[in-house]
């Protein structure tokens, strides 16, 4: 690695899931030797998430001296009916990504000077469904060697915020544990892994189990993990599926937004 | 939940895989107010993770204001001829511990007071194979309600370390990841996830999976992640696997003791 003059600085720094606590001594530092905050607008749906952002900067970089520079999210075209199908699914992100990356290899150049640090504070964990490491692969694939340096900074993903919050062991002893999303498991869990962590499910797949899987799972269900607006609901399934329906459609429409995550266990009185 | 006088909290701090970085604010926060920090004796072998929780003592609790108190580790009697029959395996393991919950009953009831904190500094994050929270659950069982609370405070996991290291991100667009064990994958990759993160591995699983798989996969191994001996080794599996082994042998016959975690990755050329 080189570290000399000249070299570009990229930080992925994973700020936690909701709680500016949840922020490690090293994306702390981090934070620190920024010069230039690149912020993807989302657009005002998440403003939690950048009040989140905005708070750390307040708090750990009171001096305020680093450059922030917007760039608008690029719009993703993603209509209902590719939800549906995995392949078209697949190329419609891919082909997202190729436009992003286009976007950002142009503000890179532009917004950092030689021998800078720039950071791009993603949410939670920067290796769990998100897609900034593999947008800056993207953007720096044909940058000469050791022009830029890209470093990723692990941060509390909301899979541990969801176990820490529930006081969860994932796996059992000696056991997997799978991390998927809510399209996965909409035709039903796995029949091999009876611990689950569900996330990016927009369409409460949970409730829509085969009936028989339901009857032997127990559900750990968290949203705005770390926020002060944090909901935590668990239960066997049958017996809270509905209760976690009404809770969740409540919150969504006073915020405007949810994310949630949950983990589903099949056997639960095992330990 | 009580938070009055007399109440006893119990925090199981998740403090990274090995950084003292790593630690969240929250974990720091919580370790000054901590009264008493209980820790397992694990004997010499692994005197770099008792290293890591003194730093991180010497670090956060300058004042030393705290008392430390040392369970020696409960015999886990575990003959060889367990390690290959699952059953039997999980037997084992589950009457060691119930008798270290027998062993921790004692010592938490002697040594913490009525409205004291204490706290065990465990490795990672404590969702993820690490059985403190399991252990206090059964140690805590059968007392009053609102006598004691537990606390788990979530920390990087090894995952996230070996993450960060390789600069990876686990999951690929939409898709799952597995997190497992080295037993687990022993006799081969499993059908339906291309993303396996492997723990735990003692033998090597790696180096034994079936030809056929092996020609299809891509390695991602770390060792050691966020110590100063880090040693980083990633390629398609059949190019990289013998010097994983010999790096592996070596570091092992030089420290006593081996800590290491890997992502095998099915087709890593699609993102
Ligand atoms: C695009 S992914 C990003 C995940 C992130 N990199 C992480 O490590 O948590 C977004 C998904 O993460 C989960 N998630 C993130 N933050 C959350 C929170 N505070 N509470 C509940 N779920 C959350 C939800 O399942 C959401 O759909
Ligand atoms: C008993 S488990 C504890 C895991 C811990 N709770 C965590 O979150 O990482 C021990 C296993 O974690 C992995 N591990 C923990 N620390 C590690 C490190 N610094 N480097 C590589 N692997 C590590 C290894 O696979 C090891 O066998």
């Amino acid at each position: 690695m080189d570290y000399g003059h000249g070299v570009r600085t990229v930080l992925v720094i994973g700020i936690g899931a909701g709680d500016p606590e949840h922020l490690t001594l090293q994306a702390v530092d981090a934070l620190r030797r920024t010069d230039v905050v690149f912020v993807i607008d989302k657009g005002d749906v998440k403003d939690d998430l950048l009040a989140l952002r905005t708070e750390i900067l307040r708090r750990h970089r009171p001096d305020g001296g680093h450059r922030t520079v917007v760039a608008p999210e690029v719009d993703r075209n993603r209509g209902a009916d590719v939800q549906h199908d995995d392949a078209r699914y697949r190329d419609v992100v891919v082909d997202w990504q190729d436009r992003r990356a286009e976007l950002y290899r142009t503000m890179l150049e532009t917004e950092l000077a030689d021998g800078e640090t720039g950071a791009f504070l993603v949410w939670g964990d920067p290796s769990l469904y998100d897609g900034t490491l593999r947008l800056l692969d993207a953007v720096l694939a044909d940058a000469p060697d050791g022009d830029w340096r890209v470093e990723s900074i692990a941060g509390i993903s909301s899979v541990a915020a969801l176990a820490a919050a529930h006081r969860l062991i994932l796996n059992r002893v000696g056991r997997p544990v799978l991390i998927t999303t809510g399209r996965r498991i909409a035709d039903g869990m796995p029949g091999d892994v009876d611990d689950v962590v569900v996330m990016l499910d927009g369409r409460t797949a949970f409730a829509t189990l085969p009936p028989q899987q339901r009857g032997e799972l127990h559900i750990y269900w968290g949203a705005y993990l770390g926020t002060p607006d944090q909901l935590l609901l668990a239960g066997p399934l049958e017996k809270v599926c509905d209760e976690i329906l009404r809770v969740r459609a409540a919150a969504r429409e006073r915020k405007g937004w949810i994310m949630d995550t949950y983990l589903l266990r099949r056997g639960a009185a095992e330990r």
